[in-house]
């Protein structure tokens, strides 16, 4: 079984992989998105960051998802904790400056301010512990998973240094598989309307007839439309069931765009 | 008058500052939109990216939004244009890698790779011509606003470089001003919802029940409660007009949070 994810390799998107598929998948890193996308067509499946609980949701994965072929088939919470890497004989005293990606950096200000450290971005945080593994930036520090500092062999100075707990990202799963109902899923939808008063409205009122409880929603620009939006929707239910196939259709005919991107089950810890 | 705006002198926000202000006003610029906001106590104007018409929205300045004690006063567009800037001496054939920060180098990713250059990922766009005026860093060049390259001395090999003309970017002034109707207004507000089905519907409803055009609706997570969100809505209408005033009393009965940002004049060109 081939699985894509984003990142290096100690990236979270890998610690979602391995958490979601077990050890037993071949997991293959692509550098960006974009990358990631391109893959899917030589892969069983691929896992997306899709939200963030503290950043939001992550709006080239939104983008993206407008032209797979792919269904949404699952999903996965994992809980960000971040660490502070650096080289075998480092100590907390001897790190000057720390390199990440600037959402890490972001995420652990307090943390980074009370020892003063100096903050550099970078494009990844999993990759900045490869490129120190390679460097011998003497005084520097990575933030990163635990993993990162497995999989480079370096060492964690701490562990869960973000500022605030509450850190998830929600990953889906991309694949091929019709899914059937458990009775405890999620479907996920993208649609567009007139640029009117109350079409919005008139669709989420196809949810709210029927008691359907909407988990997500999100906006985002049409490329070459300069402020139209597609709205993304995510809402409890499958689409094998009455009320939601009945809810879809009518959806469908109020919308000037419509996409259905899966059913699934939904994560439970 | 003093005006703030955040970014690097030459930045896309300096420009909208001028093109909204004229040349009469003192601008401060701010090195990150955090510093933005804990300026506004000292100044006049604050002036804020809240959209792209590529990128969506931006995410950071709705979040800061949430706790200023300012009001929207006024929106103004600005159309992004993008530059290859380098030194003087350099032609489009001198040019190896180019400097700017990861959005403007994804939105001119045709341009950068019919030339095959190297891309090198910086913070700021305007910061990036600021950084190589003060190197000499031969063989590069950085990607910025013509007004950049005017205020650090530096040449323009190439204008117009992004891939999609669409490139719009909107931005909100804060201020103390009480704004008067001029019968083509917008407002902002904030809210958060129980987490029911059919709570955003019913507060939908009320905009629809009165044939209010929404302009733009976003979603933002809460601080410290995952996956809970903050909506932000800008619509049609002014706070002193008879039925915004109606649907907004409504709105407060129905909503867990609410905060008025503001009444506007609409940007026309």
């Amino acid at each position: 079984m081939k699985v894509a994810y984003q990142g290096e390799r100690g990236a979270y998107s890998e610690i979602a992989s391995i958490k979601y598929f077990g050890n037993n998948a071949t997991l293959i890193p692509c550098k960006t998105l974009s990358d990631l996308f391109d893959m899917t067509d030589k892969v069983d499946y691929a896992i997306v960051p899709i939200e963030n609980s503290i950043e939001g949701s992550v709006n080239e994965a939104n983008d993206l998802l407008l032209t797979t072929n792919l269904n949404v088939i699952g999903e996965i919470y994992v809980r960000i904790i971040h660490c502070l890497i650096s080289y075998e004989e480092n100590n907390i005293e001897d790190i000057k400056r720390v390199y990440s990606h600037p959402q890490a950096l972001g995420q652990c200000r307090r943390f980074i301010n009370s020892h003063g450290f100096e903050t550099i971005p970078y494009y990844d945080t999993a990759g900045s512990v490869k490129m120190l593994a390679s460097s011998n930036l003497k005084d520097a520090a990575a933030i990163a998973s635990a993993r990162a500092a497995e999989v480079y062999n370096m060492k964690i100075i701490k562990e869960g240094i973000e500022d605030d707990k509450n850190n998830y990202t929600r990953f889906i799963i991309l694949g091929r598989d019709d899914t059937k109902p458990t009775n405890n899923d999620k479907s996920m939808i993208i649609f567009a309307t007139k640029h009117i008063p109350g079409t919005l409205y008139n669709v989420l009122g196809e949810f709210a007839a029927r008691n359907i409880n909407l988990t997500m929603i999100v906006s985002r620009p049409i490329k070459g439309k300069p402020w139209e939006y597609n709205f993304y929707i995510d809402f409890e239910g499958h689409k094998d069931e009455e009320r939601i196939k009945e809810c879809l259709e009518n959806i469908k005919n109020k919308v000037t765009f419509f996409k259905f991107l899966g059913s699934y089950p939904k994560f439970t810890l």
